[in-house]
């Protein structure tokens, strides 16, 4: 199963002088789905004046999450939306169910995906694929206010 | 899919000068179960003298994991047992099995959850949301020793 | 649920000065399966002369992902596989199917597991427990030339 392989590698470049800039995001979500969050952080770590180094995105809740997914076909996330709600359906008998039917599942989707992301920053950007973007999932039915922490350690410009 | 959004930022906060302070942490289980870490890693927070950076937590082991959820009602973590027993359930005719069946759910449990977490520390302190507690999931049936690394990377009080 | 637990802990080990040394990799995948890059990342590690931080991995795909798991038993990538299959089967009536059957699969696939992982390092080696590795998770069918970039921030031997 672990299969034949060839890695290639860049030699490894170096910096010195780390810096640190925080940066608190609110986001307003609208009910279950999801929201894209790749040009604000894009422009975070221009007004950062990042050089090298790597961005966490961290989600301050329990029942919202983070996820780097698709940017391109819009159906990508119809189905992952689909897939979550299979894998966390409502009124499975969860014995936590005093917050609606939406909350336990809410639990659940996050603990299946995450809670923070790191990605590096190479030479001021962010080293996202072209395919790539940084989406907030709203589990809850209804409309919430999250907040998120965006972190950039590094060199600066 | 990709909902219209509200998205606010605080201005980007700077800090220079950064320091590594590491610390190894030995978690006694007691079978499948949760074990809150928080107030543990909170403790190194201070001890650590941390100003702003970011916490790396690191477990490591394969069929224990790490994850971020609800610290009030006990009833959403027997849910989230609940929930990683039917998505990597026992004796599914898994052809690894020679650890006991508790083994293999186990290595998928922790595929599923998390190895290391980041958790940004502003201010002095780590800025996990009202509901939110550090949590160790020992996925196998009987008691495990099981050892952890914490790391802050950041400025220092 | 939250049970009795002993946690203890060494004294926060603490180091000055912080570099940051990048290096770009390139993986040619075969089709569905685990490949193994954990000498790879020794070696940057080795050549990068960390002596205490941590290392960043990030894939820069949508389709292909990033797991830590058991290095021993070539079954447990066996079962791993199955079980993925089987949280995200094909021909499930996905709306996303114009890049072949397996092509949405793998983004459910990439979302459960991780698109970056992050191991401390002490003494200038990762603390990777004795049955750990680090794989890349190939999700599609068909060979893939799988980019990733490698961070470590830290201080230098």
């Amino acid at each position: 199963m672990t299969l034949s392989k060839t890695i290639s590698r860049t030699p490894p470049s170096e910096i010195t002088a780390t810096h640190i800039v925080t940066s608190q995001l609110s986001v307003q979500t609208h009910g279950k789905g999801f929201v894209d969050l790749t040009a604000e952080i894009e422009k975070f770590v221009r007004e950062a004046k990042a050089g090298e180094g790597v961005v966490t995105l961290f989600i301050r809740h329990t029942s919202a999450s983070l996820t780097i997914q698709e940017n391109a076909d819009p159906s990508v996330l119809v189905d992952l939306q689909t897939a979550l709600g299979k894998l966390a359906p409502e009124n499975a008998g969860w014995t936590h169910d005093t917050e609606g039917p939406d909350d336990m599942p809410g639990h659940i989707k996050t603990m299946l995906t995450s809670v923070s992301l790191q990605i590096p920053v190479v030479s001021g950007a962010m080293v996202l694929g072209t395919w790539q973007a940084i989406y907030l999932i709203e589990h809850r039915a209804r409309a919430h206010q999250r907040e998120l922490v965006a972190q950039f350690v590094g060199s600066i410009k």
